[in-house]
């Protein structure tokens, strides 16, 4: 079965909307945020802790599942789901993005692109086909056409001559598709220019995919070019089919991403900046090295649900960090996702009565100390 | 309140001695093992999965926690059990091991040792009264008392004075021992003289402690000198009072201390090897890192209850383990506890019934092969 959205409403304000995702492993509700499990497992963490958590769907890299184990030990596994433990929805992307940032150097031809494994050196030729066709093996719910993602800036010439390729390659992709149990997601790129964007989201639909992925946005000269790149192409996305902000997760960027209709997103952010002793709460980012927190016996935030708060202070997580204990990373990627997490059910919240804006207002003042 | 070991039978072939110990923060059956929480945190560990694989009681380092928050953060978190969110039994030692194993250059003076710590290469003093400060402040429920670890081998002179050392060293220390909901071991040192470990077991069983510690137990020439330094001191320990042995956990060393009469263990074993990728069988240790375990989608013992081994095959451990992803050391720490709770578990039973001669010399024929 493929994946099916249904629209529930939308922000009367706005175009932040409600939603719901039914996949073959559960349905939720969207806006929703996406912890990310490179190698098959969300840094330091249990299946069962993201369920108490509440997270719905998470993320897993082709990129470094096809270099190890290797998608074919996944696919006697039974696939992705029973080899790591996970029940729920899983979203794969298509190793795009890796082998362009982490994988140097790179030959970016019309077949694919040729690059030097960020393991061993070896090299290797990832094509659109066998991104694919690696998803498939993997079996993931959600699979990502295979992408190219420029580097920020780049001319109008170069960014054009990319969307065409990437089209190209979405095409050769979805031809190759054969898992009838997973949906395939094109992907908008165009960088930072609005009539590529446009453009790209306007060709990209003609080819009828499963879901929208918005990739490649680039802070640039400020984070208002990003969410500009965002509006050069949202709206000419279908309304009946689900938007994925693809590698965005600060808190201000899912809030900016949601007003303009974008329904999921994805980050490494929660549980790496857990892994430096960074913990999100509602006043902003707090570094648990800082000795201000030696002698403090308060949870990380009060307010919050979490297991980390609900059990251990910030004296002791910040022991854990200084001590180089993995048990730390592991409370503060709880918190982390957990606030990510929260989030998204506010805004949802909102978003039904009908006061995404006003929710959006209130939490940036308070997070960005503007109260 | 102290400490009260109830001694319910003995074993009728051997002096394998079934009890119970009755602590503030709860009874738990003897024989036991003690996962090793070295700094507030048995590595990689929530306290609920110590609940889990039934552990029942936790050991701390005295030396690390000094260092490390420092004994005064902790008192005021309102004692080690707070601070850590365990509220089960916990044993702290002296920080004798670890000034004579991790903290060099040292100098050795009736007063107590100088060294530098590992941390920082600060000098610092430890003394028997420090020591015992440190502990109660640590709130611990059994402290240990500070203890000269001499290299071996050592000559008969030098282990002499060591052990009257060692003696002046306990009666400083129980005599400034001031929390009454602590109980304080005393430690029977010797290296590997007969005439010294009975002269230690006796002299320090005069002082009258909660319980007795066998320190400074070491391989040496083989195992059987290590089980012989056992031997020429626990028959002058007294039969009312818990003996443990200390540092020593590996399978074959915990049966051939409970058959000699020992009733408690602690190593950070379990939890050492789990971070190189090994898991203890019933057939012996297996290191996961083998490529053999690739294709392998069973758990790595089928009849283990274990959380590890109701829900991940050895190929994803595996996985984690290459990939250096810390969920990899969490599921075989997991598994490598519960495989020594689990070894006490059955002996216990066996001492019940009469039958731990039989029980040991079975689980040793497989374990090393012999079968």
């Amino acid at each position: 079965m493929k994946i099916k959205y249904e629209l529930i409403k939308k922000d009367s304000n706005c175009s932040a909307r409600l939603g719901i995702l039914h996949t073959n492993h559960g349905s939720f509700d969207t806006p929703i945020f996406m912890p990310v499990g490179t190698q098959a497992t969300v840094k330091t963490l249990s299946p069962e802790e993201l369920k108490e958590v509440n997270s719905a769907v998470i993320l897993s890299n082709t990129y470094h599942l096809w270099l190890r184990p290797g998608e074919d030990i996944v696919n006697k596994a039974g696939g992705l789901h029973k080899f790591m433990n996970y029940d729920g929805p899983i979203l794969t992307d298509s190793g795009g993005f890796q082998v362009f940032s982490l994988a140097k150097p790179k030959d970016i031809k019309e077949e694919g692109v040729s690059f030097k494994s960020h393991i061993d050196g070896k090299k290797l030729l990832l094509t659109p086909e066998l991104s694919i066709q690696i998803q498939n093996k993997l079996d993931s719910d959600i699979a990502m056409s295979f992408d190219e993602c420029i580097p920020y800036p780049s001319t109008h010439d170069y960014a054009k001559a990319s969307v065409e390729r990437t089209l190209r390659w979405a095409k050769r992709g979805k031809d190759v598709h054969s898992n009838q149990n997973q949906s395939l997601f094109g992907i908008v790129q165009g960088s930072s220019y609005e009539d590529l964007r446009k453009y790209s989201a306007i060709e990209t639909t003609k080819l009828d995919f499963d879901g929208y992925s918005i990739g490649g946005v680039s802070v640039g000269e400020g984070k208002e070019e990003m969410y500009q790149q965002i509006d050069y192409c949202i709206n000419y996305l279908p309304e009946d089919k689900p938007r994925y902000l693809m590698g965005v997760g600060e808190p201000e960027d899912i809030l900016e991403g949601v007003m303009r209709g974008v329904d999921m997103f994805d980050c490494v952010l929660p549980t790496r900046i857990a892994r430096h002793g960074n913990a999100f709460t509602r006043c902003g980012k707090v570094n648990l090295r800082n000795s201000k927190f030696k002698e403090d016996f308060t949870p990380i935030e009060d307010t919050c649900d979490c297991y980390a708060c609900r059990h251990y202070t910030k004296a002791y997580i910040r022991h854990l960090v200084i001590a180089q204990e993995t048990f730390g990373a592991r409370l503060l990627s709880i918190h982390n996702i957990r606030f990510l997490i929260k989030l998204t059910e506010e805004i949802r919240e909102s978003i039904k009565n009908d006061t995404f804006i006003d929710y959006k207002d209130k939490f940036l003042n308070k997070y960005f100390n503007k109260e």
